[in-house]
């Protein structure tokens, strides 16, 4: 590892909830703990609302910011999660470890009943959301993570991760020249590379949305709003690359992906939380968001988004 | 003044090397110091070169970063000026106050027999330089300061000046979201009434090149480098402004604009010097910079760049 290089602490509560173990999947039992700014959260707030599951896994909200120790609740009344009845996300965490010290992060699971966190293993969640709950799924739900499509979707889920979800947080936490060089050209050589892979297919993976696309959306929705200053990812905006912008915007325009999107709690969040980055706190009045809405062309690549299902129906 | 607003020291040292004062024009006598990555010196940098006044005026060059008390030589053999034979250009101020205790800034004019500085009113430099000057310009100067549109030139620069010269670092500067959130959108409106103003003439003021543009151009040039994310002027980048792209691009493909322009410490200065905005002094390694040669098509609105003159002749 190069000196000053960012290292995500990768040691998630990796218990699962699933038919054979201590948390069964049990409709109403669980509380999905996100907080909106969170590009992690985000994608279970998508495969949630993607595949229905609104009504038999909760959802509680943290505030877009939080202090060193803790998530919290400052937008419910009172301060209070509503169903579990805590200020702190870390509370959840210590009901389940009275010694954890470890990060509290968002995506987590909560067991309601006991108040203790089942997990916060983003990159699992969303899997078994797709797969160990799907007798909860929605009737038309999109197959998100298809069996026959596994290999290649965890192929471009693990370069997609490494360069670009995280790779953006490596360019902005680096704490050497050489060690933010080195991940900006790994994030935007990355970047070229899903252009190429996007310029004549609608998705990553297939012809319809799947998990690769969820993953890769939510760091594009916060490129231009964050990543681009507050993490010096700044080559080009997303505006900037035709391919990518416009296949973001396609995510965007369709049920499930914008819809989930605050663009204020998360440029709240960035530039409010790492004062080592931003000592002033002050939050960017731009960039102009108002494109996100306009016309992407990308229909003509043909492909179904939600393959032989069809859109949520619920509201936000 | 709101709180938290940020107030530049206007007080410079007002002398000027005029005919009829203690520091009379004289060829070979003054030297001017300058950092090829401060806006405010790059004016002179420019109108010096357009005017031909290379073999009457000497120019010293400090480097891109100093320290609170200085700019300094340090790209110098030695870090010494060839010239002058100082380290630090504070010393050619205190040489002439011995307790000056205001900025030490670039533009500086030096009295070279002395090693005292003669002024650094940045504003009034670059218009004596057309005025005081004009027996020592180069056959074929350009007139940046006519007589007949010096009315409408100063009511430019002044608007540009507050907005836009200076109005960006009110952004940058901000210690409160109020204020930050008053200069940005002071900026970007006046660059909304730039726009529109240059929509269907090639220059500010007149037909040809004047003082006004060179003002303008040297904050353009620093825009998407580093005011963008830096200063946190990120409504759009200047590549998003067509006509204001187009305008800076015209002028930057004019010999004597683009040619003194070193992208490089441009950004060296701001991301290392400002370590209360940018604590990690990392440099971004974007944006892309190539667009600054690409066609401008401005030409089709007419104007003279030089009008009834000459481009510079003399390498840069």
């Amino acid at each position: 590892m190069a000196t000053g290089e960012y290292n995500r602490d990768q040691r998630y509560i990796s218990t699962r909830i699933a038919a054979d173990g201590p948390y069964p999947v049990e409709a109403g039992r669980y509380r999905l703990v996100v907080s909106r700014a969170c590009p992690w959260a985000n994608r279970a707030i998508i495969v949630r609302r993607l595949l229905g599951l609104e009504d038999v896994l909760s959802m509680g909200v943290a505030g877009p910011t939080h202090d060193e120790r803790s998530w919290t609740f400052d937008l419910d009344p009172g301060g209070r999660d509503p169903v579990l009845g805590i200020e702190r996300l870390q509370e959840a965490f210590l009901k389940r470890f009275p010694d954890y010290d470890k990060g509290i992060t968002v995506p987590a699971i909560v067991d309601v009943p006991s108040g203790a966190v089942v997990t916060n293993d983003f990159a699992q969640i969303t899997l078994d959301l797709s797969l160990e709950w799907a007798a909860f799924h929605r009737p038309g739900a999109p197959l998100l993570y298809p069996p026959e499509l596994r290999a290649e979707i965890d192929e471009v889920n693990a370069v997609v991760f490494a360069d670009v979800n995280n790779g953006v947080y490596r360019a902005g936490f680096a704490s050497s020249q050489e060690a933010y060089e080195k991940a900006y050209h790994r994030l935007f050589d990355r970047l070229d590379w899903l252009s190429a892979r996007l310029a004549d297919r609608r998705y990553l993976v297939g012809d319809t949305i799947t998990e690769a696309d969820v993953r890769l959306f939510t760091t594009l929705a916060r490129f231009d709003a964050v990543y681009h200053g507050h993490f010096k990812c700044n080559r080009s905006k997303l505006t900037e690359m035709p391919v990518l912008w416009a296949y973001a915007r396609d995510l965007f325009q369709t049920p499930g992906f914008g819809d989930t999107i605050d663009f204020v709690q998360i440029k709240q969040h960035y530039y409010q939380v790492h004062r080592t980055i931003n000592p002033s706190g002050i939050i960017p009045a731009g960039p102009d968001l108002s494109g996100w809405l306009t016309p992407h062309g990308r229909e003509s690549l043909g492909g179904r988004p939600f393959g032989d299902g069809t859109p949520p129906v619920r509201a936000v």
